[in-house]
């Protein structure tokens, strides 16, 4: 509707014109601004619930699923660590103006390329509203302006938080148009966003699949994503067996339904018929089901039998899919086929088959010997993260600070001029 | 045209296919690849140049002006740059595996990120038949596969250099579809290749600005590009004059045709009156028209006045618009409205305004002291460069081999599990 797009072109003029103010304050305001938001969250626990209460009772009313209003509810529990979110930010190095590399030239000219803001950033997400805090303190602290479109279902609460936002930032002389919660329910604002190449630099949207593929679809703008996490743990021949079942058991039970749990399960002919009984009762004992190959399900007889269905499928739930393989060349096709580039470990002491699986498989993290749950902006030492990339261009990966950031070149001369 | 979609289609899952082993290609066989087609590119010339008489005749039957068909000729110049450019690019070192940097977490895990390929890359491009290898030698040493879709009326020039390029990669035991020209001349194949996400990592498009908003619009993959150059430099009222008139000399006249030649000129009215006429006189000597403001006409009688359509206006000629500022934030906010984020450059002696200038001013290179002319892969240390990016994701300024990979995130654990 042409009064929505005016509406978000006006918000997106205004938010790019408060990125260049942005960009330029200082790490103690950036800090400063955190920290008071953390604390009038955490004062203004009363005000945040009632306007969720309000969500939440239009989304009862609705018929809403409860693990959908589980996700939008502000419970105590989600204000405190929405509070300790922004703490935890306020306490990480500041990326802008680090000079990534310097260099001179032969001609004396000093060449280097220095960290800035990426400008505006603009956040799609579905009903979660400590989305909006979280991404705010992220971008805010990487010098961006950022206009976040939240799910319609949790429009009162995502204002609640703004108005937050805007009034501590006024408090500390920071534009509040440098965090604006676009105020409608409107869906054809996500649209109008999407067009606006001018005054945005970049679209983060979270959610599921539809929304995500949607948004690819429709963007002008550059959009950091990830679709999916179907990760898998490669057993070796050459595996410790107990590091093994150690790993795989944390991989898949420690968290089931995040995209970096383990969602199939390679394990070598070699060692199958000792390893599959050893990982199998564990696995058993903590409610997996497992849907093997006829492999897997001669060894253990109690395994569901996979159809290929079960293949690449992110189940994140208590389901495994598990399939013997006869090489780490077959683990590997398989990983490149039904993978999706999120996060792929390999069990081995085989300092040859550790190194080629490092080189060979392509995944935003590829990890010897541990885990696949480490693929976390916080596990990994990034600090925190605004998602997680499985595409290649500007990050792979975890996205923390730095990620919401890029270079320009600087050169110092001394009237250098080109032959 | 459904033909032409399932060509693509197949050239692009082809290309996909072999970028798997180009990845893994050892440093030697991607030099030798580079070094044997540029030794066969001279050795051919005789064919080259034939196959590109037929396009030139073609052209100019249809009329093509003669800076167009300058552009299309495989001169015997053009293919000794091309051998050149692939012999610098081997001698570059290779940046895949390079390890970015390494860490440690608390819990023993080894984290690291490593530079690996970003997969397949799709080039579109308009008449110069040597983008086809230019582009093609950078995005083989930086081990990516690549399809080229170059204009229609460059037909036969690029399939010769591509039959060159295959047979070359055959005798290496190099997949030959790592380097594919897409062979029709269907402008539907464009539009063919932008929706095929699953298969192309990035698209790059080189050519004047209708195509490239062409591609963004259309591109479900992302794009790197710029759209234009408009680079100012500021002279301060601080500046050294003499340099300041070398180093606006330069920008303008060096090479006026190109994307980093200066367009507009701004100068502090405290040394306008001394300043202009010592830059005006070698200006006006090389054939330089000023567009100048109501001041600058005034202490430049012969200037032309100024339109508002002057300001910001990409010329690429012997035109330069001239303004007299009032101080270096009139100059930066002229910059904010008028530029394009290519160069900016400042010519001051003075400290704080330096720092400010570099700090403040948006732009891929931001310059003190030293002409506009040196945003350039080559005259920043980065070896050769496959365009300049004024987009800021992924890549701000020049593009060179590091531009074309990512990283990826790798972990060496000892059986780390997560808590």
């Amino acid at each position: 509707m042409a009064d929505t797009r005016e509406l978000v072109k006006d918000m997106a003029e205004k938010a790019r014109s408060a990125s260049r103010r942005v960009a330029l304050l200082s790490t103690d305001v950036k800090n400063r601004v955190l920290l008071e938001t953390a604390d009038r969250i955490e004062a203004e626990k009363g005000f945040l619930q009632e306007e969720n209460r309000k969500d939440l009772d239009a989304g009862r009313k609705k018929g809403l699923t409860p693990a959908f209003l589980d996700r939008l509810e502000l419970s105590d529990k989600v204000i405190a660590s929405m509070a300790q979110g922004l703490r935890e930010v306020a306490a990480l190095p500041d990326p802008v103006g680090e000079v990534v590399r310097m260099w001179k030239r032969p001609n004396g000219l000093q060449v280097g390329r220095v960290r800035i803001p990426l400008g505006v950033i603009g956040m799609i997400y579905e009903s979660r509203p400590n989305v909006t805090i979280d991404a705010a303190g992220l971008c805010l602290k990487a010098g961006n302006a950022i206009i976040l479109k939240g799910g319609s279902d949790a429009i009162n609460s995502n204002l609640a938080l703004a108005s937050i936002l805007s009034s501590v930032l006024g408090d500390n002389g920071v534009p509040g148009e440098a965090v604006q919660v676009i105020p409608t329910t409107d869906r054809s604002a996500v649209t109008d966003m999407l067009a606006m190449e001018e005054e945005i630099d970049l679209i983060i949207p979270r959610g599921g699949e539809g929304l995500i593929r949607f948004v690819v679809e429709h963007s002008r703008i550059p959009v950091l994503k990830h679709y999916k996490g179907v990760c898998h743990v490669y057993v070796d021949r050459y595996a410790d067996l107990e590091m093994a079942r150690d790993i795989c058991f944390n991989s898949k039970v420690q968290r089931p339904g995040v995209c970096n749990a383990m969602e199939g399960m390679l394990v070598h002919s070699g060692i199958a018929g000792e390893f599959l009984p050893m990982v199998g009762d564990s696995l058993r004992e903590a409610g997996v089901e497992i849907r093997g190959c006829s492999r897997t399900c001669e060894i253990l007889p109690w395994a569901t039998p996979a159809t290929e269905a079960d293949w690449g499928e992110e189940f994140l739930s208590l389901i495994l899919a598990v399939r013997v393989v006869d090489s780490m060349d077959d683990a590997m096709d398989y990983i490149a086929r039904y993978g999706s580039n999120h996060t792929e470990a390999i069990v081995t002491r085989d300092y040859a088959r550790a190194r080629q699986f490092l080189n060979q498989v392509d995944a935003s993290l590829v990890v010897v010997n541990a885990s696949t749950r480490f693929n976390d902006g916080g596990q990994l030492g990034l600090g925190a993260e605004i998602g997680i990339s499985t595409s290649k261009l500007h990050a792979y990966g975890p996205m923390g600070l730095e990620e919401l950031t890029t270079t320009k070149f600087i050169a110092f001369g001394d009237g250098q001029i080109r032959q």
